[in-house]
């Protein structure tokens, strides 16, 4: 059985509480939260405290808080003998310095409140200071997760910019088109089959295979008669530049 | 029965071809194409020509043709009774001046090579100059989805814009975060399910709601370590720009 203290009280943390209080061979020993308030939610399934005096020993220790509160957090764990990670996307594994055994435990996915995710389905990105500790880490996320990988903090730098256009980006695009939907007085739900097709068809197809519309054309009249509906500089300028973008993807490519 | 004739043999064609063929109360009489090996897969399940002269009378005419041409084909149809349609995105109702019903028949939906769709999941959004045409227009669109609108030429066109960030730009940041992975030899795969959590979600909450990440955040310092990973300054600017709006966004609405 392996032992995890999880400290923080935010969504990342909500959603491994779960999956590892429902695993086989782990269990959360103990949740750390600054404040009481955090702490509710947690107390009918395991032990909760906000003494950083009375911080459990664990086999690992989960620091999934936010990336400026990292520092703080695991200067309560210097004297712990137990593997201590964080789960953030962008931050260093070396911002663990005080603690003796280092990792990154990163789940790459979406974490919003009011929307169940199952963890099976996300990847793990895993990183060990020691090469030693990472079969234990291992472990842990399989417990949760049916896949893992190994990804160095430099690698994870790139791969929290990726996620940032996969995620955050387009998510932002749907919002913009949702506002135009809006303006037209058609309901966001007539988007909806082509939102989930452009996301389901890389099951099969690249991106590069996938692109469709005007500017993968090189269909300038259509092109510029979509700028024409835009009255926002800053839009218009983002429409441009990715106009541009996937014009210069196609030339060069093909 | 409604008797349909096709015009045109490319993506769209195909998939109203099977859709129409195995729909209960439509069926296609004729598939016209400008060229013969076009017609070639056709040639099975239907009667074919590539002669303008032959084409055959019918309730409806659907013209499946890339934007430019739709002119050029409905020339053809100037003398026919039916009703005649075309299924761009873009084009005004009024492009098909010189057939005496007009209508339009657009399927929101990316359709790419490789790749079969259910059209009963796709959205149809219909259109008609002369009212008493619409109902039959609409019992054609029943046989083969279960969502149909109707929507104007001026609302389509606003529709049309809102696709091309919902897919084709949306698309392109697959490309670009696909590419991010490769220089840092890490498989696509590890990104497909947060693309797929990022569609998906919208089922429960609005795209307003589920924004992610450090521009949402008003994280600067995440912001510029992230910039500072992009090279190219056609893509440092799109996304110092989507950053500007995402931030814009947060800050006018809380």
């Amino acid at each position: 059985m392996i032992k995890v203290v999880l400290l923080g009280t935010g969504s990342v943390s909500k959603h491994l509480f779960a999956a590892i209080q429902s695993s086989s061979n782990a269990r959360i020993v103990q949740v750390f939260g600054r404040s009481e308030t955090g702490l509710i939610s947690y107390k009918e399934n395991s032990t909760t405290t906000s003494d950083p005096n009375k911080i459990k020993d664990a086999d690992i220790y989960i620091i999934a808080v936010s990336d400026d509160s990292i520092n703080f957090v695991c200067q309560l764990l210097k004297d712990k003998n137990g593997l201590v990670v964080h789960t953030s996307g962008s931050m260093d594994i070396s911002t663990l310095l005080p603690v003796k055994r280092k990792g990154v435990f990163y789940p790459l996915q979406t974490f919003s409140k009011n929307r169940s995710l199952d963890l099976q389905e996300v990847p793990f990105c895993l990183e060990t200071e020691l090469p030693e500790d990472y079969p234990l880490l291992e472990q842990l996320a399989k417990e949760i997760s049916s896949t893992t990988y190994l990804v160095n903090s430099e690698q994870r730098k790139q791969l929290h910019l990726a996620a940032v256009y996969a995620n955050n980006f387009t998510n932002h695009f749907y919002f913009l088109a949702e506002n135009i939907c809006k303006d037209a007085e058609l309901p966001f739900a007539i988007l909806q089959p082509l939102i989930l097709e452009s996301a389901k068809k890389l099951e099969q197809i690249t991106p590069f295979d996938a692109q469709t519309g005007p500017a993968r054309r090189g269909d300038k009249k259509s092109l510029k008669s979509l700028s024409n509906l835009i009255q926002d500089t800053l839009q218009k300028d983002i429409f441009a530049d990715i106009t541009k973008s996937i014009e210069r993807t196609y030339d060069q490519k093909l």
